[in-house]
């Protein structure tokens, strides 16, 4: 499915700074980016550098002065997914997870699962089906966290989500990660694009890893689950913010859009009683 | 220099568990594992896997019914480290950083290193050469924190400890990393077996990356900087915990212990005017 | 009903250090001090106080000079309850609140109302009638927090235990007053002597006002309702800790105990139906 | 000193709801309100009633319908304070306090002095004059907390703040009052209007108890200690909010004055070496 992205970030630099911005779609096997362009005014040299902590295209910047600066990033990417059959997807026990996987069970900044090990006991432990636990954490999420734009900030965490109950899709996706750790499911983040999403904006959602494969889940269903574009995926937003500043700037404008480039997009959300899974 | 290291590990496993333990020696280019064993009593299948985001030789161990589990682990170890003239090398900024060592500039679970930011640049932000402000990091730790067994857990993070002002070696290492991380230093967490390590215990010390180089670190200064055997360095003890348990386990019993197989050892630690820094 | 209560206390004091203690059976309308015996080995001066802001009778006590302290404390006490028919009572809106009832709507240390406003509504806020809100309140807590013996310490406050799950008497108290007063509902915590407790210990319940009536609730369901000996009425626990202490104290010994000195004693307790709430 | 205080405060109610104002200037025997004014438009029916807890005039008010509410608060007030010798004044031990200034050694919802005490003694614990611990904390917040709009929220508490490092006033004084308590120094929160304060907005100092009288501070330095007027003390911000509200509002306008009605101000701060204190 072919779409087109574009992201305008506009900041008021006031002392020499470094970025590391996350913005890029991402190349995998799946999703190819069939041209893409990077703007910046004024200009200064970029370079794209991996993590191997995650999957990312991070774009590190050096602004050595003070200025306003201007970036725009435009991309056509063809994005493809796959509809996994859930009933044969069994849950892989620790004993046979890759060792890469492993960090996926672990907590990190703001997914602190080691706090929520028995509240997603109680809640969840008794689901059979690792599938239809993940499903019912996504349910629970949706059902008793309020998205409220402005109620949460960039060290709001799970620990504080799951209390409050109010956030926004970063917050959302933090808390389903957590709630899957908490239960030895390995779970992890994913920024991307999204079509249809209302208004428009830098989304988050996240992946549980079932039967080998990385099933995404968007606790918010503010995004039709076959309208995303990845940027990355890391262990939660501490590896994969919109953008890393080393400095002393101000954020003054962020523009971001997602157009389908096709016709004939049936949006795609899941059905509790369907045992589908997407996975990009 | 030659070491002999052992720990002894006993659970009592209710249910089926799985281990995932950091234990062993590390194998690098500086540290020769000579001879090794591992005895599980009673007998059951091990694996030993890496992780991608960390240097760690995880030990994973699926116990699938109730037991009394009791694990030795024992190895002669060569560990090779380099004193490097401080004056020599520069902090490298963000903006030449290779990208595997950006993710140990972020925040993770016990490094809030986002929270931090005004605190550090305080209290270390004037100091020039970067050294020079870790070693003031590790001094103001060492003064200002007490070192008081049993006065944290495996929830406490580097946020409880700089207000607190007490923990274990895993405490302050967890505040020095996220006082470097809020300095743009990368940093991270070094776990091993300590010579003259007094009571003998798992150690943690943490690692600055300086003008290219892992520069360790130990704020409670228990242990002397050349007698280290590493076990693993992660971004935080979340990546590097001596045993990670998925199941229902209580530890009954752990002994280590880190024996000198040579003579002349001279125990070196830094001294504020040297600007020497051992790296492993 | 007349019970004979007991506690006994030790700690080693390393420096000379000031207490303030809560363990004297109030005085109350409702409440007869028949006879008490205080004794102090070595002996010093005491005092009791009163505080304006909750009710209680603190034992104040300057140590002097390092020693082994032991304190003994008895009374027979007869203790009166009334049953109320909750039918019969109406919550009162804030509007109607006598204003020596509004400290026990707002947070306080342990039980940060402010932050459980959104859970407390989704939970409970649809339950019309408040005496049933709070009995809901009660039963959510005991089914979905594990009472658990060293779990938690004096820092422990209602935003942990809420997400934690695991907690002691005094935790169950501080969520069940916390998420009353998320509702406008005003609680207040409650210490005391408590017969058929077992083990035997000091124990904490919460008290909610309801058509002008503080009703007791005991989330841990480990003490009849009717089998109590009120020792302060507080905010919460740091206005009414068994020994608050200003100096360098180590705590040696605690013993407590509350025997009945009549016969006939059906032990109370809510049942979900009967609307019926015990008033001391 | 004569000053003219004015408040206007704007909501929207969107259901019916019950406010708990802190607006008016106490009366006390050093501050005399000569005349007050309240309006409200449309008008409804308040209440004026006091809390046993806290030194406070709250105006209770029930809307009992949506509607654009609009109150206007003035008052002449004739405050009057002292200027202390405190070379005088020592510190009272613990054991030498009235009972009703106990709370306010206990910690607070905001004022978690439980967890700073190591800080506390650490960094004020050697200063041997109480006033000069008090001057010590005072110059140390203002000299480590960056005073910034916005940064916080009603739900910052003096533990962030001693690691965030920054906040506005209230926060200021909480972290004040936390500091205080946790070296076993009466602490609480004052509210008020202040003279010369820039903008003009609802300030908050800390008072500390030495030698029996409340001596004010004021960790921000923007107001001068000699021109304000008193609304309310209590324990924290939790009894003296400006506006507590039960129900479903949104502020929309905050207005706040403060003139002289006399001539020949002197503003006056306090002066590291002079041993003075204010008392209102």
């Amino acid at each position: 499915m072919k779409f087109k992205v574009t992201s305008e970030l506009e900041y008021n630099v006031r002392y020499p700074s470094t970025f590391i911005f996350n913005i890029h779609a991402l190349r995998t096997k799946n999703q190819t980016v069939l041209e893409e362009t990077l703007s910046l005014d004024p200009f200064f040299r970029t370079e794209e550098l991996n993590s191997a902590v995650s999957e990312n295209r991070f774009l590190r910047l050096d602004v050595d002065k003070p200025t306003n600066l201007r970036i725009v990033y435009t991309a056509t990417v063809d994005s493809y997914f796959q509809i996994l059959d859930m009933n044969e997807l069994n849950a892989l026990p620790v004993v046979q997870l890759e060792g890469h996987i492993l960090p996926y069970l672990f907590p990190s900044r703001y997914c602190q699962s080691d706090k929520l090990f028995r509240l997603a006991q109680d809640k969840f432990g008794r689901i059979e089906n690792v599938y239809g636990k993940v499903l019912a954490i996504n349910e629970w999420i949706y059902n008793n966290v309020e998205y409220l734009s402005g109620s949460t900030n960039s060290q709001t965490s799970a620990f504080d989500t799951v209390t409050e109950r109010a956030g926004v899709c970063r917050d959302f996706a933090h808390l389903g990660i957590t709630l899957c750790r908490a239960l030895s499911i390995p779970a992890r983040y994913f920024t991307g694009y999204s079509y249809q999403l209302n208004p428009q904006d830098f989304h988050a959602c996240f992946e549980a890893y079932i039967g080998g494969q990385w099933i995404i889940f968007d606790a918010t269903k503010l995004s039709p689950l076959n309208g995303l574009v990845k940027i990355a995926t890391a262990r939660d937003a501490a590896d994969a913010s919109v953008a890393s500043i080393f400095g002393n700037v101000i954020s003054t404008y962020v523009k971001v859009s997602c157009e389908l480039l096709e016709q004939n997009f049936v949006p795609l959300f899941y059905n509790p009683g369907e045992m589908k899974g997407i996975s990009y």
